[in-house]
């Protein structure tokens, strides 16, 4: 068993309504950031998985993302596979 | 004026407790998925800006995270830029 890290995003789809996201554009407007055009909202999840191949640490991460993660009537999700330990992103 | 879209990522400190994370990791091991052995639960958004180079968007969405999107006492930000109109992810 080797573990994976898998990075999902989780988005609304496009053509699904974001009050989240219309309602940081409105603050940012607010704050007088009018070059914001647009702003969507989604999760961001980092998990630790154990599993035998790349392959197989892929197909858990989609089953989890269907079983509970993301809402398939209105989401969809991206799943990024990187090896364990390896630190991605920071400031 | 050229159009940017920024990614961003938006996660709690690795040291900073993240509940909502522990809370999904119980949800999984409830389900019987005991291979997975961390969850991380963070925020993505994705922004359409305007600006005049992609440095210069860049630095706006550095502003936007300092001043709204980000906490940055206890939150991490990662930005990434992909010219406007590129889909990035799907399912």
């Amino acid at each position: 068993m080797v573990e994976y890290r898998a990075l999902i995003k989780v988005m609304l789809k496009p053509t699904v309504l974001d009050p989240q996201g219309v309602a940081v554009r409105n603050s940012l407007l607010t704050m007088g950031y009018e070059a914001v055009k647009s702003v969507r909202v989604g999760k961001h999840l980092e998990l630790t998985l154990e599993a035998n191949s790349e392959n197989g640490a892929y197909c858990l991460a989609q089953e989890l993302c269907d079983e509970l993660l993301a809402n398939p009537v209105v989401e969809e999700y991206h799943i990024e596979l990187a090896p364990a330990g390896e630190e991605k992103g920071g400031t």
